[in-house]
Protein backbone atom coordinates (compact mmCIF):
# COMPACT_ATOMS: atom_id res chain seq x y z
CA UNK A 1 0.00 0.00 0.00
CA UNK A 2 2.97 2.48 0.75
CA UNK A 3 3.91 1.98 -2.87
CA UNK A 4 0.86 2.81 -4.25
CA UNK A 5 -0.45 5.80 -1.83
CA UNK A 6 3.35 7.09 -1.66
CA UNK A 7 2.65 10.25 -3.54
CA UNK A 8 -0.82 10.78 -1.33
CA UNK A 9 1.25 9.71 1.78
CA UNK A 10 4.09 12.51 1.17
CA UNK A 11 0.93 15.29 1.02
CA UNK A 12 -0.68 14.08 3.65
CA UNK A 13 2.22 14.06 6.72
CA UNK A 14 3.48 17.46 4.54
CA UNK A 15 -0.57 18.79 5.60
CA UNK A 16 -0.73 17.05 8.79
CA UNK A 17 2.93 19.32 9.88
CA UNK A 18 1.85 22.52 8.30
CA UNK A 19 -1.84 22.39 9.75
CA UNK A 20 -0.32 20.79 13.38
CA UNK A 21 2.07 24.62 13.70
CA UNK A 22 -0.86 26.17 12.19
CA UNK A 23 -3.29 25.14 15.32
CA UNK A 24 -0.61 25.38 17.08
CA UNK A 25 -0.39 29.64 15.98
CA UNK A 26 -4.24 29.66 17.02
CA UNK A 27 -4.07 27.81 20.72
CA UNK A 28 -0.67 30.15 21.84
CA UNK A 29 -2.89 31.87 24.10
CA UNK A 30 -1.40 32.00 27.51
CA UNK A 31 -3.59 33.37 31.03
CA UNK A 32 -2.56 31.98 33.84
CA UNK A 33 -6.38 32.66 35.32
CA UNK A 34 -7.36 30.19 33.10
CA UNK A 35 -4.57 28.30 31.92
CA UNK A 36 -6.33 25.14 32.49
CA UNK A 37 -9.17 26.01 29.46
CA UNK A 38 -6.11 26.39 26.90
CA UNK A 39 -4.57 22.97 28.60
CA UNK A 40 -7.34 21.18 27.71
CA UNK A 41 -8.09 22.40 24.25
CA UNK A 42 -4.31 21.80 23.18
CA UNK A 43 -4.58 18.48 24.80
CA UNK A 44 -7.31 17.24 22.51
CA UNK A 45 -5.98 19.62 19.26
CA UNK A 46 -2.67 19.34 19.19
CA UNK A 47 0.07 16.25 18.64
CA UNK A 48 -0.71 14.79 15.45
CA UNK A 49 -3.39 12.35 13.81
CA UNK A 50 -3.73 12.18 10.17
CA UNK A 51 -5.94 15.67 9.95
CA UNK A 52 -8.42 14.11 7.34
CA UNK A 53 -10.72 16.62 7.45
CA UNK A 54 -7.85 20.16 7.24
CA UNK A 55 -6.34 17.94 3.87
CA UNK A 56 -9.78 17.61 2.60
CA UNK A 57 -9.92 21.36 2.38
CA UNK A 58 -6.75 21.65 1.47
CA UNK A 59 -6.55 19.24 -1.36
CA UNK A 60 -10.01 20.65 -2.21
CA UNK A 61 -8.70 24.60 -3.00
CA UNK A 62 -4.96 23.02 -4.41
CA UNK A 63 -7.89 21.41 -7.17
CA UNK A 64 -9.00 24.26 -7.79
CA UNK A 65 -5.79 26.71 -7.78
CA UNK A 66 -6.68 28.02 -4.29
CA UNK A 67 -3.51 28.88 -2.28
CA UNK A 68 -2.15 27.42 1.00
CA UNK A 69 -2.41 30.13 2.76
CA UNK A 70 -5.79 31.07 2.01
CA UNK A 71 -7.24 27.30 3.27
CA UNK A 72 -5.54 27.30 6.42
CA UNK A 73 -7.74 29.00 8.18
CA UNK A 74 -10.74 27.07 7.19
CA UNK A 75 -9.18 23.54 7.95
CA UNK A 76 -8.20 24.97 11.69
CA UNK A 77 -11.58 25.77 11.87
CA UNK A 78 -13.43 22.45 10.70
CA UNK A 79 -10.48 20.54 12.61
CA UNK A 80 -11.61 22.47 16.27
CA UNK A 81 -15.22 21.86 15.51
CA UNK A 82 -14.40 17.94 15.04
CA UNK A 83 -12.16 18.42 18.20
CA UNK A 84 -14.98 19.88 20.18
CA UNK A 85 -17.34 17.16 19.00
CA UNK A 86 -14.71 14.34 20.14
CA UNK A 87 -14.30 15.93 22.96
CA UNK A 88 -18.14 16.26 23.65
CA UNK A 89 -19.54 12.44 22.78
CA UNK A 90 -16.46 10.99 24.77
CA UNK A 91 -18.13 12.63 28.13
CA UNK A 92 -20.05 10.13 30.46
CA UNK A 93 -23.53 11.53 29.35
CA UNK A 94 -22.58 10.97 26.01
CA UNK A 95 -20.79 7.79 24.71
CA UNK A 96 -19.05 7.94 27.96
CA UNK A 97 -15.41 6.85 26.49
CA UNK A 98 -12.46 6.82 28.56
CA UNK A 99 -9.77 6.32 25.90
CA UNK A 100 -9.27 8.35 22.49
CA UNK A 101 -6.45 7.66 20.54
CA UNK A 102 -4.34 5.94 22.72
CA UNK A 103 -4.33 7.93 25.68
CA UNK A 104 -7.14 9.04 28.69
CA UNK A 105 -10.01 11.39 26.68
CA UNK A 106 -10.08 15.04 28.24
CA UNK A 107 -12.79 14.58 30.89
CA UNK A 108 -10.29 11.80 32.56
CA UNK A 109 -7.62 13.97 32.24
CA UNK A 110 -9.06 17.07 33.36
CA UNK A 111 -12.53 16.53 34.60
CA UNK A 112 -15.80 16.66 33.62
CA UNK A 113 -16.46 20.45 33.82
CA UNK A 114 -13.30 21.26 31.94
CA UNK A 115 -13.77 19.43 29.13
CA UNK A 116 -17.29 20.21 28.85
CA UNK A 117 -15.73 23.79 28.25
CA UNK A 118 -13.03 22.85 26.48
CA UNK A 119 -15.50 21.66 24.13
CA UNK A 120 -17.19 25.53 23.93
CA UNK A 121 -14.35 26.91 23.53
CA UNK A 122 -13.02 25.11 20.55
CA UNK A 123 -16.64 25.72 18.96
CA UNK A 124 -16.53 28.79 19.72
CA UNK A 125 -13.06 29.34 18.93
CA UNK A 126 -13.43 28.03 15.66
CA UNK A 127 -15.70 31.21 14.20
CA UNK A 128 -13.16 33.27 15.77
CA UNK A 129 -10.70 31.69 13.34
CA UNK A 130 -12.69 32.15 10.86
CA UNK A 131 -13.73 35.75 11.13
CA UNK A 132 -9.70 36.46 11.87
CA UNK A 133 -8.79 35.17 8.38
CA UNK A 134 -7.78 38.52 6.81
CA UNK A 135 -6.42 36.40 3.46
CA UNK A 136 -10.41 35.95 2.85
CA UNK A 137 -12.76 38.66 1.71
CA UNK A 138 -15.71 39.33 4.34
CA UNK A 139 -17.94 38.20 1.44
CA UNK A 140 -16.30 34.60 1.33
CA UNK A 141 -15.71 34.27 5.35
CA UNK A 142 -19.40 34.91 5.84
CA UNK A 143 -20.00 32.34 3.69
CA UNK A 144 -17.51 30.05 5.34
CA UNK A 145 -19.47 31.05 8.65
CA UNK A 146 -22.27 30.00 7.30
CA UNK A 147 -21.06 26.64 5.91
CA UNK A 148 -19.36 25.74 9.01
CA UNK A 149 -22.32 26.09 10.86
CA UNK A 150 -24.80 24.26 9.14
CA UNK A 151 -22.39 21.11 9.04
CA UNK A 152 -21.82 21.45 12.68
CA UNK A 153 -25.47 22.63 13.82
CA UNK A 154 -28.72 20.94 14.52
CA UNK A 155 -29.34 20.44 10.40
CA UNK A 156 -25.66 18.46 10.01
CA UNK A 157 -23.54 17.04 12.97
CA UNK A 158 -25.83 17.75 16.01
CA UNK A 159 -28.54 16.33 13.93
CA UNK A 160 -26.77 13.06 13.34
CA UNK A 161 -25.70 12.91 17.07
CA UNK A 162 -29.09 13.48 18.28
CA UNK A 163 -30.00 10.54 16.27
CA UNK A 164 -27.05 8.28 17.23
CA UNK A 165 -28.89 8.88 20.84
CA UNK A 166 -31.56 7.17 19.87
CA UNK A 167 -29.87 4.75 18.11
CA UNK A 168 -28.38 3.53 21.33
CA UNK A 169 -31.51 2.43 23.08
CA UNK A 170 -33.61 1.11 19.89
CA UNK A 171 -32.84 -0.10 16.52
CA UNK A 172 -33.05 2.52 13.28
CA UNK A 173 -34.33 1.25 10.14
CA UNK A 174 -31.50 1.36 7.39
CA UNK A 175 -32.46 4.33 5.57
CA UNK A 176 -32.47 6.05 9.00
CA UNK A 177 -28.80 5.17 10.03
CA UNK A 178 -27.67 6.19 6.60
CA UNK A 179 -29.38 9.52 7.28
CA UNK A 180 -27.43 9.63 10.95
CA UNK A 181 -23.98 8.96 9.64
CA UNK A 182 -24.50 11.71 6.27
CA UNK A 183 -25.47 14.00 9.41
CA UNK A 184 -23.23 12.73 11.77
CA UNK A 185 -19.51 12.05 9.92
CA UNK A 186 -20.18 13.46 6.41
CA UNK A 187 -22.10 16.38 7.17
CA UNK A 188 -18.67 17.66 8.53
CA UNK A 189 -16.51 16.13 5.07
CA UNK A 190 -18.89 18.04 3.03
CA UNK A 191 -18.19 21.39 4.98
CA UNK A 192 -14.46 20.53 4.36
CA UNK A 193 -15.00 20.95 0.53
CA UNK A 194 -16.85 23.47 0.08
CA UNK A 195 -14.54 25.87 3.00
CA UNK A 196 -12.16 24.67 0.51
CA UNK A 197 -13.86 25.61 -2.49
CA UNK A 198 -14.93 28.85 -1.05
CA UNK A 199 -10.88 29.50 -0.29
CA UNK A 200 -10.14 28.93 -4.11
CA UNK A 201 -12.98 31.64 -4.90
CA UNK A 202 -15.70 28.93 -6.17
CA UNK A 203 -19.41 29.71 -4.42
CA UNK A 204 -21.47 26.63 -2.89
CA UNK A 205 -23.20 26.24 -6.16
CA UNK A 206 -20.88 26.01 -8.36
CA UNK A 207 -20.21 23.08 -10.14
CA UNK A 208 -17.02 22.25 -8.87
CA UNK A 209 -18.06 22.54 -5.34
CA UNK A 210 -21.36 20.60 -5.94
CA UNK A 211 -18.73 17.80 -7.23
CA UNK A 212 -16.65 17.93 -4.59
CA UNK A 213 -19.19 18.31 -2.28
CA UNK A 214 -20.49 15.23 -3.38
CA UNK A 215 -17.73 13.14 -3.41
CA UNK A 216 -16.84 14.64 0.17
CA UNK A 217 -20.86 12.98 1.39
CA UNK A 218 -19.73 9.74 -0.44
CA UNK A 219 -16.64 9.50 1.25
CA UNK A 220 -17.54 10.33 4.62
CA UNK A 221 -20.63 8.00 4.76
CA UNK A 222 -17.71 5.09 3.63
CA UNK A 223 -15.50 6.30 6.24
CA UNK A 224 -17.88 5.56 9.00
CA UNK A 225 -18.56 2.43 7.00
CA UNK A 226 -15.40 1.16 7.86
CA UNK A 227 -15.21 2.98 11.15
CA UNK A 228 -18.16 -0.06 12.42
CA UNK A 229 -16.44 -2.91 10.41
CA UNK A 230 -12.46 -1.61 12.09
CA UNK A 231 -14.35 -1.19 15.31
CA UNK A 232 -15.81 -4.76 14.44
CA UNK A 233 -12.67 -6.43 13.85
CA UNK A 234 -9.59 -4.35 14.92
CA UNK A 235 -7.31 -5.18 17.76
CA UNK A 236 -7.79 -2.75 20.54
CA UNK A 237 -4.44 -1.82 20.73
CA UNK A 238 -4.24 -0.87 17.16
CA UNK A 239 -7.48 0.83 16.93
CA UNK A 240 -6.89 3.19 20.57
CA UNK A 241 -10.19 2.36 21.53
CA UNK A 242 -12.24 -0.03 23.76
CA UNK A 243 -13.08 -2.97 21.27
CA UNK A 244 -16.95 -3.71 20.49
CA UNK A 245 -17.93 -0.92 22.60
CA UNK A 246 -20.53 -0.23 20.03
CA UNK A 247 -21.33 -4.26 20.37
CA UNK A 248 -21.56 -4.17 23.46
CA UNK A 249 -24.26 -1.09 23.89
CA UNK A 250 -26.23 -2.73 21.20
CA UNK A 251 -25.69 0.41 19.36
CA UNK A 252 -27.22 0.08 15.28
CA UNK A 253 -24.33 0.56 13.66
CA UNK A 254 -24.12 -1.12 9.42
CA UNK A 255 -23.32 -4.50 11.53
CA UNK A 256 -26.58 -4.64 12.12
CA UNK A 257 -27.65 -4.98 8.68
CA UNK A 258 -24.29 -6.35 6.58
CA UNK A 259 -21.97 -8.92 7.54
CA UNK A 260 -18.10 -7.73 7.13
CA UNK A 261 -17.81 -8.36 3.62
CA UNK A 262 -21.52 -6.76 2.39
CA UNK A 263 -20.28 -3.31 4.35
CA UNK A 264 -17.03 -3.70 3.08
CA UNK A 265 -18.72 -3.77 -0.27
CA UNK A 266 -21.18 -1.26 0.16
CA UNK A 267 -18.39 1.37 1.39
CA UNK A 268 -16.53 0.27 -2.13
CA UNK A 269 -19.60 1.36 -4.01
CA UNK A 270 -20.19 4.78 -2.08
CA UNK A 271 -16.06 4.96 -2.80
CA UNK A 272 -16.85 4.42 -6.89
CA UNK A 273 -19.51 7.30 -6.36
CA UNK A 274 -16.69 9.51 -4.51
CA UNK A 275 -14.08 8.98 -7.22
CA UNK A 276 -16.95 9.32 -9.85
CA UNK A 277 -18.21 12.33 -9.17
CA UNK A 278 -14.38 14.51 -8.92
CA UNK A 279 -13.63 12.12 -12.71
CA UNK A 280 -14.13 15.74 -14.62
CA UNK A 281 -12.23 17.90 -12.25
CA UNK A 282 -8.57 18.43 -12.76
CA UNK A 283 -5.90 17.41 -10.89
CA UNK A 284 -8.08 15.28 -8.65
CA UNK A 285 -5.40 12.25 -8.73
CA UNK A 286 -4.67 13.00 -5.04
CA UNK A 287 -8.44 12.78 -3.68
CA UNK A 288 -9.04 9.49 -6.05
CA UNK A 289 -5.77 8.18 -4.31
CA UNK A 290 -7.41 8.96 -0.75
CA UNK A 291 -11.04 7.65 -1.28
CA UNK A 292 -9.42 4.63 -2.01
CA UNK A 293 -6.50 4.62 0.75
CA UNK A 294 -9.71 5.60 3.60
CA UNK A 295 -11.48 2.44 2.14
CA UNK A 296 -8.11 0.57 2.80
CA UNK A 297 -6.88 1.76 5.94
CA UNK A 298 -6.65 -0.39 9.01
CA UNK A 299 -6.90 2.18 11.80
CA UNK B 1 -40.64 52.37 40.94
CA UNK B 2 -42.92 51.96 38.10
CA UNK B 3 -43.72 55.55 37.79
CA UNK B 4 -40.06 56.28 37.52
CA UNK B 5 -39.12 53.74 35.14
CA UNK B 6 -42.80 53.81 33.05
CA UNK B 7 -41.36 54.68 29.77
CA UNK B 8 -38.39 52.10 29.90
CA UNK B 9 -40.65 49.36 30.71
CA UNK B 10 -42.82 50.17 28.27
CA UNK B 11 -39.90 49.72 26.01
CA UNK B 12 -38.05 46.57 27.28
CA UNK B 13 -41.45 45.06 27.24
CA UNK B 14 -42.25 45.55 23.49
CA UNK B 15 -38.45 44.50 22.94
CA UNK B 16 -39.00 41.47 24.93
CA UNK B 17 -42.42 40.22 22.40
CA UNK B 18 -40.05 41.09 19.09
CA UNK B 19 -37.05 39.55 20.54
CA UNK B 20 -39.60 36.48 21.72
CA UNK B 21 -41.01 36.68 17.64
CA UNK B 22 -37.30 36.55 16.08
CA UNK B 23 -36.16 33.37 18.21
CA UNK B 24 -39.34 31.46 17.44
CA UNK B 25 -39.14 32.30 13.76
CA UNK B 26 -35.48 31.40 14.11
CA UNK B 27 -36.33 28.50 15.98
CA UNK B 28 -39.20 27.32 13.55
CA UNK B 29 -36.78 23.93 12.12
CA UNK B 30 -38.75 20.68 11.68
CA UNK B 31 -37.49 17.28 11.10
CA UNK B 32 -39.12 14.08 12.82
CA UNK B 33 -35.58 12.49 13.46
CA UNK B 34 -34.03 15.28 15.67
CA UNK B 35 -37.22 16.94 16.96
CA UNK B 36 -35.75 16.70 20.40
CA UNK B 37 -33.16 18.94 19.83
CA UNK B 38 -35.28 21.88 18.13
CA UNK B 39 -37.78 21.01 21.34
CA UNK B 40 -34.46 21.42 23.94
CA UNK B 41 -33.41 24.51 22.58
CA UNK B 42 -36.39 26.26 22.31
CA UNK B 43 -37.26 24.99 25.74
CA UNK B 44 -34.84 27.34 27.51
CA UNK B 45 -34.79 29.89 24.50
CA UNK B 46 -38.76 30.66 24.09
CA UNK B 47 -41.16 31.96 26.49
CA UNK B 48 -39.92 35.34 28.23
CA UNK B 49 -38.16 36.98 30.27
CA UNK B 50 -37.04 40.60 30.36
CA UNK B 51 -34.65 39.97 27.66
CA UNK B 52 -31.78 42.46 29.26
CA UNK B 53 -28.64 41.73 26.46
CA UNK B 54 -31.12 42.23 23.31
CA UNK B 55 -32.66 44.92 25.05
CA UNK B 56 -28.91 46.01 25.27
CA UNK B 57 -28.05 45.54 21.83
CA UNK B 58 -31.18 47.17 20.33
CA UNK B 59 -30.85 50.25 22.37
CA UNK B 60 -27.14 50.81 21.65
CA UNK B 61 -27.95 50.67 18.36
CA UNK B 62 -30.97 52.44 18.27
CA UNK B 63 -29.44 55.47 20.42
CA UNK B 64 -26.91 55.64 17.61
CA UNK B 65 -29.29 55.80 14.85
CA UNK B 66 -29.32 52.86 13.71
CA UNK B 67 -32.40 50.38 12.49
CA UNK B 68 -34.18 47.67 14.76
CA UNK B 69 -34.04 45.54 12.00
CA UNK B 70 -30.39 45.89 11.47
CA UNK B 71 -29.95 44.88 15.33
CA UNK B 72 -32.16 42.19 16.07
CA UNK B 73 -30.09 39.20 14.31
CA UNK B 74 -27.31 40.60 16.54
CA UNK B 75 -29.44 40.54 19.52
CA UNK B 76 -30.99 37.16 18.62
CA UNK B 77 -27.41 35.78 18.47
CA UNK B 78 -26.49 36.91 22.08
CA UNK B 79 -29.00 35.92 23.27
CA UNK B 80 -28.75 32.57 22.11
CA UNK B 81 -25.13 31.98 23.56
CA UNK B 82 -26.64 33.27 27.15
CA UNK B 83 -28.54 30.77 26.81
CA UNK B 84 -26.69 28.06 25.78
CA UNK B 85 -24.11 29.04 28.73
CA UNK B 86 -27.22 29.03 31.50
CA UNK B 87 -27.53 25.17 29.92
CA UNK B 88 -24.53 24.02 30.57
CA UNK B 89 -24.00 25.90 33.13
CA UNK B 90 -26.80 24.02 34.86
CA UNK B 91 -25.48 20.58 33.76
CA UNK B 92 -24.21 17.93 37.21
CA UNK B 93 -20.86 18.26 36.35
CA UNK B 94 -20.83 22.43 36.67
CA UNK B 95 -23.39 24.32 39.13
CA UNK B 96 -25.82 21.43 39.01
CA UNK B 97 -28.71 23.51 39.13
CA UNK B 98 -32.12 21.30 38.82
CA UNK B 99 -34.41 24.35 38.14
CA UNK B 100 -34.01 27.40 36.20
CA UNK B 101 -36.47 30.81 36.00
CA UNK B 102 -38.67 28.54 38.28
CA UNK B 103 -39.42 25.65 36.14
CA UNK B 104 -36.82 22.01 35.20
CA UNK B 105 -33.61 23.51 34.01
CA UNK B 106 -32.80 21.71 30.51
CA UNK B 107 -31.20 18.43 31.47
CA UNK B 108 -34.13 18.07 34.45
CA UNK B 109 -36.21 18.36 31.37
CA UNK B 110 -34.69 16.78 28.43
CA UNK B 111 -31.48 14.27 29.68
CA UNK B 112 -28.18 15.14 30.23
CA UNK B 113 -26.97 14.07 26.51
CA UNK B 114 -29.87 15.90 24.85
CA UNK B 115 -29.05 19.24 26.95
CA UNK B 116 -25.32 19.07 26.30
CA UNK B 117 -26.53 19.05 22.58
CA UNK B 118 -29.38 21.54 22.84
CA UNK B 119 -26.31 23.75 24.46
CA UNK B 120 -23.91 22.91 21.50
CA UNK B 121 -26.75 23.62 18.89
CA UNK B 122 -27.89 26.70 20.03
CA UNK B 123 -23.91 27.93 20.42
CA UNK B 124 -23.49 26.79 16.55
CA UNK B 125 -26.92 28.31 15.59
CA UNK B 126 -25.72 32.02 17.30
CA UNK B 127 -23.00 32.03 14.45
CA UNK B 128 -25.22 30.69 11.39
CA UNK B 129 -28.41 33.75 12.55
CA UNK B 130 -25.09 36.27 11.93
CA UNK B 131 -23.84 34.78 8.68
CA UNK B 132 -27.34 34.88 7.61
CA UNK B 133 -28.14 38.54 8.88
CA UNK B 134 -28.36 39.71 4.76
CA UNK B 135 -29.83 43.54 6.13
CA UNK B 136 -26.11 43.57 7.43
CA UNK B 137 -23.12 43.62 5.03
CA UNK B 138 -20.30 40.97 4.79
CA UNK B 139 -17.84 43.33 6.71
CA UNK B 140 -20.10 44.74 9.29
CA UNK B 141 -21.46 40.65 9.83
CA UNK B 142 -17.89 39.58 9.94
CA UNK B 143 -16.79 42.00 12.98
CA UNK B 144 -20.02 40.47 14.69
CA UNK B 145 -19.07 37.19 14.66
CA UNK B 146 -15.46 38.05 15.97
CA UNK B 147 -17.31 40.18 18.87
CA UNK B 148 -19.16 37.40 19.23
CA UNK B 149 -16.88 34.80 19.56
CA UNK B 150 -14.26 36.63 21.71
CA UNK B 151 -16.78 37.70 24.33
CA UNK B 152 -18.38 34.28 24.70
CA UNK B 153 -14.64 32.11 24.15
CA UNK B 154 -11.87 31.53 26.28
CA UNK B 155 -10.67 35.17 26.94
CA UNK B 156 -14.69 36.09 27.75
CA UNK B 157 -17.30 34.49 29.17
CA UNK B 158 -15.53 31.00 29.11
CA UNK B 159 -12.68 31.99 30.83
CA UNK B 160 -15.05 33.54 33.03
CA UNK B 161 -16.64 29.83 33.81
CA UNK B 162 -12.77 28.77 34.08
CA UNK B 163 -12.36 31.18 36.89
CA UNK B 164 -15.70 30.46 38.87
CA UNK B 165 -14.79 26.72 38.66
CA UNK B 166 -11.24 27.48 40.50
CA UNK B 167 -13.89 29.83 42.94
CA UNK B 168 -15.79 26.77 43.79
CA UNK B 169 -13.33 24.91 45.65
CA UNK B 170 -10.45 27.54 46.52
CA UNK B 171 -11.12 31.23 47.83
CA UNK B 172 -10.36 33.47 45.31
CA UNK B 173 -8.55 37.23 46.01
CA UNK B 174 -11.01 40.30 45.53
CA UNK B 175 -9.28 41.60 42.23
CA UNK B 176 -9.36 37.80 40.85
CA UNK B 177 -13.55 38.18 41.54
CA UNK B 178 -13.84 41.46 39.83
CA UNK B 179 -11.90 39.89 36.98
CA UNK B 180 -13.82 36.69 37.03
CA UNK B 181 -17.22 38.51 36.56
CA UNK B 182 -16.05 40.90 34.41
CA UNK B 183 -15.87 38.16 32.13
CA UNK B 184 -18.57 35.53 33.10
CA UNK B 185 -21.07 38.43 32.89
CA UNK B 186 -20.05 41.48 31.46
CA UNK B 187 -17.71 40.45 28.62
CA UNK B 188 -21.03 39.20 27.02
CA UNK B 189 -23.12 42.42 27.99
CA UNK B 190 -19.92 44.61 26.09
CA UNK B 191 -20.30 42.06 23.68
CA UNK B 192 -23.96 43.39 23.29
CA UNK B 193 -23.37 47.14 23.23
CA UNK B 194 -20.19 46.44 20.69
CA UNK B 195 -22.78 44.38 18.19
CA UNK B 196 -25.62 47.47 18.91
CA UNK B 197 -23.13 49.59 17.62
CA UNK B 198 -22.09 47.35 14.30
CA UNK B 199 -25.67 47.28 13.54
CA UNK B 200 -25.70 51.55 13.59
CA UNK B 201 -22.77 51.47 11.59
CA UNK B 202 -19.92 52.45 14.55
CA UNK B 203 -16.92 50.08 14.27
CA UNK B 204 -15.56 48.96 18.21
CA UNK B 205 -13.10 51.49 18.06
CA UNK B 206 -15.21 54.60 17.73
CA UNK B 207 -15.93 56.77 19.72
CA UNK B 208 -19.64 56.11 20.54
CA UNK B 209 -18.58 52.10 21.02
CA UNK B 210 -16.01 52.75 23.64
CA UNK B 211 -18.47 54.47 25.66
CA UNK B 212 -21.45 52.16 25.46
CA UNK B 213 -18.99 49.06 26.34
CA UNK B 214 -17.50 51.26 29.25
CA UNK B 215 -20.99 51.50 30.02
CA UNK B 216 -22.02 47.72 29.28
CA UNK B 217 -19.00 46.52 31.65
CA UNK B 218 -19.60 48.52 34.61
CA UNK B 219 -23.80 47.39 34.42
CA UNK B 220 -22.49 44.36 33.70
CA UNK B 221 -20.56 43.98 37.14
CA UNK B 222 -23.17 45.60 38.86
CA UNK B 223 -25.45 43.13 37.58
CA UNK B 224 -23.50 40.49 39.21
CA UNK B 225 -22.59 41.94 42.23
CA UNK B 226 -26.65 42.17 42.79
CA UNK B 227 -26.97 38.94 41.38
CA UNK B 228 -24.77 37.87 44.63
CA UNK B 229 -26.84 40.42 46.99
CA UNK B 230 -30.16 38.77 45.60
CA UNK B 231 -29.11 35.79 45.80
CA UNK B 232 -28.19 35.84 49.55
CA UNK B 233 -31.18 38.22 50.53
CA UNK B 234 -34.19 36.57 48.24
CA UNK B 235 -36.92 35.04 48.88
CA UNK B 236 -36.62 31.19 46.82
CA UNK B 237 -39.93 31.71 45.65
CA UNK B 238 -39.18 35.42 44.35
CA UNK B 239 -35.84 34.33 42.89
CA UNK B 240 -37.33 30.63 41.00
CA UNK B 241 -33.94 29.24 42.12
CA UNK B 242 -32.14 27.43 45.26
CA UNK B 243 -31.84 30.11 47.83
CA UNK B 244 -28.25 30.76 48.89
CA UNK B 245 -26.96 27.82 46.61
CA UNK B 246 -23.30 29.91 46.57
CA UNK B 247 -23.05 29.96 50.08
CA UNK B 248 -24.10 26.51 50.75
CA UNK B 249 -21.36 25.63 48.22
CA UNK B 250 -18.72 27.70 49.85
CA UNK B 251 -18.32 29.86 46.54
CA UNK B 252 -16.22 32.67 46.58
CA UNK B 253 -18.97 35.56 45.66
CA UNK B 254 -19.03 39.82 46.30
CA UNK B 255 -20.50 38.82 49.98
CA UNK B 256 -17.22 36.75 50.82
CA UNK B 257 -15.68 40.40 50.86
CA UNK B 258 -18.66 42.78 51.22
CA UNK B 259 -22.04 42.74 53.42
CA UNK B 260 -25.03 43.60 52.03
CA UNK B 261 -25.06 47.44 52.29
CA UNK B 262 -21.68 47.39 51.05
CA UNK B 263 -22.16 44.98 47.91
CA UNK B 264 -25.05 47.50 47.11
CA UNK B 265 -22.87 50.56 47.80
CA UNK B 266 -20.23 49.12 45.45
CA UNK B 267 -23.02 48.22 42.79
CA UNK B 268 -24.14 52.05 42.62
CA UNK B 269 -20.37 53.16 42.42
CA UNK B 270 -20.51 51.16 39.16
CA UNK B 271 -23.89 52.22 38.02
CA UNK B 272 -22.52 55.83 38.61
CA UNK B 273 -19.48 54.99 36.10
CA UNK B 274 -22.11 53.46 33.45
CA UNK B 275 -24.27 56.58 33.64
CA UNK B 276 -20.85 58.58 33.45
CA UNK B 277 -19.55 57.00 30.36
CA UNK B 278 -23.42 57.73 28.27
CA UNK B 279 -23.52 61.11 29.59
CA UNK B 280 -22.22 62.51 26.35
CA UNK B 281 -23.69 60.36 23.87
CA UNK B 282 -27.16 61.86 22.79
CA UNK B 283 -30.52 60.33 23.25
CA UNK B 284 -29.20 57.64 25.89
CA UNK B 285 -31.70 58.27 28.64
CA UNK B 286 -33.29 54.87 28.59
CA UNK B 287 -29.60 53.38 28.85
CA UNK B 288 -29.01 55.72 31.78
CA UNK B 289 -32.73 54.25 33.41
CA UNK B 290 -31.50 51.27 32.34
CA UNK B 291 -28.34 50.98 34.48
CA UNK B 292 -30.67 52.45 37.66
CA UNK B 293 -33.90 49.76 36.71
CA UNK B 294 -30.80 46.54 36.74
CA UNK B 295 -29.58 48.15 40.56
CA UNK B 296 -33.07 48.19 42.01
CA UNK B 297 -34.46 45.18 40.75
CA UNK B 298 -35.57 42.84 43.51
CA UNK B 299 -35.35 39.32 40.86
Amino acid sequence: MENTHAKLFEVIAENAERTEAALAEIMKGEDEDFGLIYDAQRYSLLGGGKRVRPFLVNECCRVLGGSAEASMPLACAIEMIHTYSLIHDDLPCMDDDDVRRGKPSNHKKFGYANALLAGDALLTGAFKVIADAEVLSPEIRVKAVRVLAEAAGESGMIGGQIMDLVGETEELAFEKLIKLHSLKTAALMEGCAKLGCLAAGYDTDSYESEQLTEYARNVGVAFQVMDDVLDQIADEKILGKHLGADAEHNKTTFLTYYNVDEAKKYAEGLTGEAITAVSAIEHSELLTDFACYLLEREK
